[in-house]
């Protein structure tokens, strides 16, 4: 232990007070500010509200809203029914994000973005009227009205899909049977001002595409680069067509054991 | 809005009150219950604590949460130095997680993880003796303590770095002088007990490989499946290495820009 304590005074010393030098050595204070950034004044850019409701699924608004975030001037915002201090729970249990607004306090917004859910996270928003209100509501002023996952479930039960939609891999015969669109097994597909994503880590890739339709290939690769988004899984597991039977039963059956109840004195409803 | 209306209508009555037939539809139903969760007990399975701390990249914990989470038995735990109810905010401002637990409540751990952050947070992270010795205390018990991001930078800070180890792109000169570690350009670098991941989302392919640490080959490819993890990105932009320099300045001055101080009233120092 001394040995270490040792180490990590030598290694902080070097830090030191000199939080300059650390900053360009962690390589982030290197660019010049832009101008509208040095001024202390940020230029207006897209305005992303992103939905939550109890039971969501981690991943599917914090892969977005971690890219989203990154493209100039843009405003990012979790919303949900009812704002914070109470937060909103994934389908474990195990993370609970704050709702920095309410659905009435979202204001006009450029892009909505439905995350999904497990199955009663799902439901439960699909019968939401605030929720389907909220929805209808916003895709008459957004420029892309989107979602992750089983959030086109949502948006279905909004009336607000087209012809042509994504889902998750194991959702697309209700996708196709409940809203009689067609399920295209794309990583994200865009009909109209409709983009639905496929399964939860797909809002990843949906994302980068957002971003470019906002702001330009120039912008979303250097956004890709920001987030070092350069994958290379250690299988190439994660595609259902090439899945065999059992490993997709098994991957349900990982969802259903994790999905917890919501632990008591952590709902919102 | 009459005609949207009126087919939302219809919609949900397919789905109507059978919730079990909606959920059979949506796919999660199918696969019969493992004898533990059936009579709801799960079985133990790994204990893996996340840290937070404010300025945190929002993808650095939650990818790994998201995957982590399917495990058979796994609890994922979001830590802190003080737990709830004032959340933990991003770099951006934009997105506050809660932790459940405070450093002292996080118990013995299986598995801890150190997400990244923008500069300020990253250097306040490495001068914050309570979360330092907690990683080394934690690091007595742990299987593997693993870092995405400038998380490599706090293990860097506590100690506990080995002899090869991976960060975030524009910091791999202030890993190699700081710490005396070798930079390897990997997603994901295994040390000994400590595995370091790249830049932000190399924390999904680092959350992979330790699924398949902590229970084998086909669960983590289930696990890929269930977040259907078949990467696409619309541009192959996220490599440093292969990146010009106008790009790299580019997605610095985005991190930058978005960085924005923490609101006042939310921090938690």
């Amino acid at each position: 232990m001394t040995h270490t304590q040792t180490n990590s005074t030598t290694r902080r010393a070097t830090l030191g007070g000199a939080a300059a030098v650390a900053a360009a050595a962690l390589g982030v204070g290197l660019p010049a500010k832009a101008g509208a950034a040095a001024a202390g004044r940020r230029t207006p850019g897209p305005r992303i509200g992103i939905l939550l409701y109890d039971g969501f699924s981690l991943l599917d608004p914090t892969g977005p809203a971690e890219v989203l975030s990154r493209l100039p001037g843009a405003t990012v915002t979790m919303l949900a029914e009812r704002r914070g201090p109470v937060p909103v729970r994934t389908d474990t249990g195990d993370v609970a994000v704050v709702a920095d607004r309410s659905l009435a306090e979202a204001g006009r917004l450029d892009v909505v973005l439905v995350p999904g859910a497990g199955n009663d996270g799902t439901i439960a928003a699909m019968e939401n009227p605030a929720i389907l209100r909220f929805l209808r509501q916003a895709h008459r002023h957004t420029r892309w009205t989107t979602s992750v996952c089983t959030g086109s479930l949502v948006l279905g039960a909004a009336g607000l899909l087209g012809e042509r939609a994504t889902t998750y891999w194991a959702s697309k015969d209700y996708l196709e049977s409940a809203f009689g669109v067609t399920y295209v097994p794309e990583r994200y597909v865009h009909d109209g001002r409709i983009i639905t994503a496929a399964g939860v880590s797909a809002g990843l890739d949906l994302a980068l595409y957002l971003a470019a339709l906002l702001t330009g290939d120039t912008i979303a690769q250097a956004a890709q680069l920001a987030v070092e988004y350069d994958p290379h899984p250690p299988f190439d597991a994660g595609n259902a067509a090439e899945a065999t039977p059992e490993r997709k039963e098994l991957a349900l059956r990982l969802l259903e054991e994790s999905q917890r109840r919501v632990p008591p004195g952590h709902s919102r409803s």
